[in-house]
């Protein structure tokens, strides 16, 4: 089948369209380990939070109505009877003119509807506190239920879970959340020259790039990578090996093989797999152009370009959206500074390009300088401190120009 | 010993001058799991990327010489001498006149200079190929170490790692590398009524909360959480914990106890542990005053506020940038939006205030909207957008007065 390159909006629409996360499955993990997970349900209190009247203050509980008027001259006189232990029931109730003492977040003894701070009081003999100071009804008070209502929702479905509202959980008492599993994307890298790291090189070969800089980027975004190693440039293999991948996992992601070489076995395996299968063939983006976008079983099938950066820059632009998206995380708003164009740069129409820059300082003015250096070598994205993109009805920045740039 | 409340700038510089991150350990680890954490040493490459000298498309390699000057109506017509497999040493070398066919990424054979691509010639016949465009010298070829030369240091010391890192020290053949490990930040919470979530709770007692959002806070940053669990309100327990958690961690937080309750353990362990020991006790912030910075062995011990809020607000405000530097992690820059203010807001001048707010659009504007409840209660800051700061020579914000909300 020929398909005609695509531009990028077109391609995000495509993705938008077919890939709609929709996963009924969900797994129950520990709080602590929820750190930026995606909650899978609505969180109902089971209970009052807090579960009683406390007070807020080391003092004593009282019978607001009773320290009405007192002042430093005139002190309410209330008989003390007894102590608030933190964490224990009262030990009894207070009934009028009596007060009893009570530590910060001590439970209100029944009868009590107010706390007066130590400071505005003084113990006079073993029986006697003086008030200087009254309180009006519910003063220095928490009641139950004031911060969670039992059966409020304390924190909706589809959150990405941050440490306020772990600790809002634990204030429920849970010790378990119900989470969306992190989306399986499976990383096949192909190529007969390619070698493991760690491995030795024989003449002709290279260390596999793609396997871990798609691998990590997949983790940031909130996906769970499965390095699928590499295979070898068969198709027999690839066949194989896609195959499994995609019952496994719910995202594929093959690098290499996709140029228009004759080792081009992707896109033909995809539309064997499946019907329609290949989706879009070649996007026009720079670096990127030979990415092939499949759906087999439903699942996205995406064939990267072997080169690195290209797969790198493919990644970011149109990858990375979709794992996000399937991972319940909101889109990624990535840092930009604003810089000045060091130089001219030229840049066909008609395809959206993006340039790795350095980023310096000259004369109060940020300018980001086009890192030079042949496509395809992975120090051109490694030592960048950014990229802009340049949009497809552009021929390229000019001098001077003010461009955003995306930082890396 | 007495010590006054100090503002949180005076605060942030005692912390910066007291505890420098200097340890020399490192630790070895898979390149794969490496996300995230700081390379310990410049790497460099033991030996030239590419390793040979390659042709970047598919097409034939040639002595560029051979082909200066042809066009579409007078080709060079050059000998077929063989083909290069992907991944292997070519078969043989080309002399004048000669070509041999190679792959993108195939190694260039030797007397070879550059690559004609594929769609620029034509096969004639089983020995002759006619090449219609000139190539000049290094043409459509990466040359042996053009990306990484042997002894550059790729990635430098004190690296937080990204995917693109990630790549380039795969692509010098990496499968370990030597990282910072994490500091490891131990949780303490205390507090006689503190229940761990999960449990059933007894009248007068709440779930622990601190252990919980610490915890994950600390991981947020880059550090490495260790909860220690709840200790009671018995100044022996919590000096053996404290004492035992200064031993096995890098940093202590202890949540509860700073009050000025009687329960106030924490300062004096802290001094009797070592000397000068208390650094900051209490600091002009709100909510959080109640905030107790140590010093033992050369470590910070911090006694945190037990109301959460406080303790979440002192955290970020506070404790985050020490957590973050000990990992070896650049300052968090949190998001940040414009709003206007919803309503006044009285603030106490002379300290630096916290307001939770959210966030809303009203006739195009987008408008902080202060959350109402009283200090303490979790949903506070677990319903909240995020948090204006209020400075301290600030008495309070005024309706329609922008400012800058730190997105939570």
């Amino acid at each position: 089948m020929l398909l005609k390159v695509k531009d990028v909006d077109e391609v995000l629409d495509i993705i938008e369209n077919n890939f709609i996360p929709g996963g009924k499955k969900t797994e129950r993990i520990s709080l602590l380990e929820s750190l930026g997970r995606v909650l899978a349900e609505d969180v109902a209190a089971g209970c009052d939070i807090p579960p009683f009247n406390r007070s807020v203050v080391d003092g004593y509980a009282v019978r607001s109505r009773n320290t009405f008027g007192a002042n430093e001259a005139m002190p309410a006189i209330l008989k003390y009877s007894g102590e608030v232990e933190i964490g224990r029931r009262p030990p009894g109730g207070i009934r009028d003119g009596e007060c009893m003492y009570v530590p910060t977040g001590g439970m209100l003894p029944p009868g009590g509807d107010a706390a007066v701070m130590i400071e505005d009081t003084e113990r006079l003999n073993e029986n006697e506190i003086a008030v200087y100071k009254p309180v009006s009804p519910l003063e220095n008070t928490m009641g139950k239920g004031e911060d969670v209502r039992a059966g409020d929702c304390v924190v909706r479905k589809n959150t990405l879970i941050r440490p306020q509202h772990i600790g809002v959980l634990s204030s429920i008492g849970l010790k378990d959340v119900t989470v969306f599993p992190k989306p399986r994307v499976s990383v096949i890298s192909t190529g007969d020259e390619i070698v493991e790291p760690g491995g030795e090189l024989q003449p002709g070969q290279i260390w596999d790039i793609n396997t871990y800089a798609l691998a990590s980027s997949v983790a940031e975004d909130g996906g769970c990578p499965v390095p699928e190693g590499i295979v070898k440039d068969r198709k027999d293999l690839l066949r194989e090996k896609i195959s499994a991948a995609v019952t496994e996992s719910d995202v594929v992601l093959i690098s290499g093989g996709s140029s228009a070489g004759f080792r081009d076995y992707t896109a033909s395996i995809i539309d064997e797999l499946d019907s329609p299968g290949v989706l879009v063939h070649g996007i026009s983006i720079k670096p990127g152009k030979p990415t092939i976008i499949g759906k087999v079983d439903g699942k996205p099938v995406i064939g990267m370009p072997g080169q690195p950066v290209s797969s790198l820059v493919v990644y970011k632009v149109i990858v990375s959206p979709l794992i996000r998206r399937l991972a319940g995380y909101p889109p990624a708003h990535p840092a930009m500074v604003k810089a000045f164009c060091s130089e001219n740069y030229a840049s066909a129409a008609g395809r959206e390009e993006y340039l790795m820059v350095n980023l310096e300082e000259r004369e109060g003015r940020l300018y980001a300088f086009p890192v030079h250096g042949k496509s395809g070598m992975i120090t051109t994205i490694s030592s960048a401190a950014g990229m802009v993109k340049i949009h497809r009805n552009k021929e390229g920045l000019y001098r001077e120009e003010e461009v955003a740039v995306i930082l890396l």
